[in-house]
């Protein structure tokens, strides 16, 4: 099968790496925008070509698109209105529901099924790319219903040779738990390095001091405002919901504090401590 | 060298670990209030006998507290009361101003000397204990002018035989500098775990969909509120203070994304990427 990855980062490089060694894929199309993405990608062979988007999907069956999903809202319409019967169109985005409503009545949204690999780190661009980051990974197909059966197939033939756990969800289900177990955490990770670069002027004691827990608490604070604007805008009253809890909960924390009243942290504390058994 | 090894969890079962491989003691006492974990370290090969603290203090050089700061506020001074000039008194604690003014008149402070080691886990207990905890970790100790040059001289060696890197600090600047950088990643961890089981009630979905970025922000609410209630207890007004700024911050993001103002929220994020810069 011939594949185009349009955004040759992260999620479409790693991709691209994956369908190959699986065998899925004998030839990899690469589109960006930014040319130096493209030479980067070929150079550490995790594209074949770079080629312009209409060229690249002519002569293409799968066309993955690994772009911001500001930019995903943007070109979806056309490459819809460009596919032929034979196409399967797949995106990998964080948010779902403004992008299919937007194709929902498109007359070939059968040949596009939305997708969102839960896999990832804080870095970006082709040099980020890895071998198996979406091994044993949950992989969210969303309103499934509307996507012919076939392109479903050649996704679902895909997520299960990246050896990936498949969960259904529709758009609305999958925009609030993603809200409230991944895009919480990074809000949580950027205002966290924004009060400790805030506070913690002399920045060689933060890299003295900083432990394991520091740094993967804070870790996620790297990621690219370019991928995660567009995701809090695109789910927005999600975020905003999720976001008002948690500083409702520090700021009980900050009271049960200036009371002094330990013994009801440490109930709190405790009751965090469930955690432990829905994670492993 | 004979060691006693008061708590023998994860910071003084690591350390007990550590010492021995390293030739630094040849015998480990342990001392715990809890039984059945001197049964269990003495099963892990941890120490190499339990005993009560009096009969350990006489027959040791070394002393390392490893236990709640709560805890150790109650029990050196009666160990200080307690040593000859041969001992040496190490604890291993997260907070040091209230313990070091508690035992600044005392006649036999120069025994010991205020340490604390930037390494830890979310777990607890001896089965916690790692070999390697300690490598290439930085150790802070504090207020070593008041030590006497001897004890110190055991400390540091022990620092330079784990290879650990060597931080100096007055207590002040340790609590405060502490509470940025690892006191407030606690407290937000416990946050959101406590919003993510508070919004999320159907938890087989967290289960399906966290992905590594959840996992790491959110590991650190698995730690026991033994050790940490003293801690945010004994640093209370610096952790007040950051988590002030903490909750500013994530307000801040709130207003930003409730006006829709994307460019200002961009700006933040690219900011809070500074976080790269010092964390390698």
């Amino acid at each position: 099968m011939i594949v185009t990855v349009v955004g040759v980062g992260l999620i479409g490089g790693s991709l691209a790496i994956s369908l190959k060694e699986k065998g899925l894929a004998n030839w990899i199309i690469g589109v960006d925008q930014q040319e130096n993405n493209l030479k980067k990608a070929q150079e550490l062979h995790i594209i074949d070509e770079g080629a312009g988007l209409k060229d690249a999907m002519q002569r293409s069956k799968l066309i993955i698109l690994a772009i911001p999903v500001d930019a995903l809202l943007k070109i979806l319409p056309d490459i819809l209105d460009n596919a032929t019967p034979d196409h399967v169109i797949m995106d990998v985005g964080s948010t779902k529901e403004k992008i299919l409503q937007l194709v929902a009545g498109h007359p070939k949204r059968g040949r596009f099924v939305a997708a969102h690999p839960m896999a990832g780190t804080e870095y970006s661009g082709p040099e980020a790319a890895v071998r198996n980051l979406f091994l044993q990974k949950t992989m969210v197909l969303c309103d499934v219903k509307n996507s012919d059966e076939d392109a479903l197939e050649v996704v679902e033939q895909i997520v299960d040779k990246l050896q990936m756990r498949l969960v259904y969800m529709n758009a609305e289900e999958h925009d609030l738990h993603t809200a409230y177990v991944s895009h919480i955490s990074h809000i949580t990770s950027f205002a966290l390095a924004l009060t400790v670069l805030e506070k913690e002027k002399e920045q060689g004691r933060i890299f003295e001091l900083a432990s394991g827990g520091f740094e993967s608490t804070v870790r996620l604070a790297k990621s690219s405002p370019d991928m995660w604007v567009p995701i809090f805008k695109h789910n927005r009253s999600n975020v905003l919901d999720v976001l008002d809890e948690h500083i409702h909960q520090l700021q009980q924390m900050k009271t049960l504090l200036e009371e002094e009243d330990y013994e009801a942290f440490y109930k709190l504390i405790q009751k965090s401590n469930k955690i432990k058994k829905i994670l492993k």
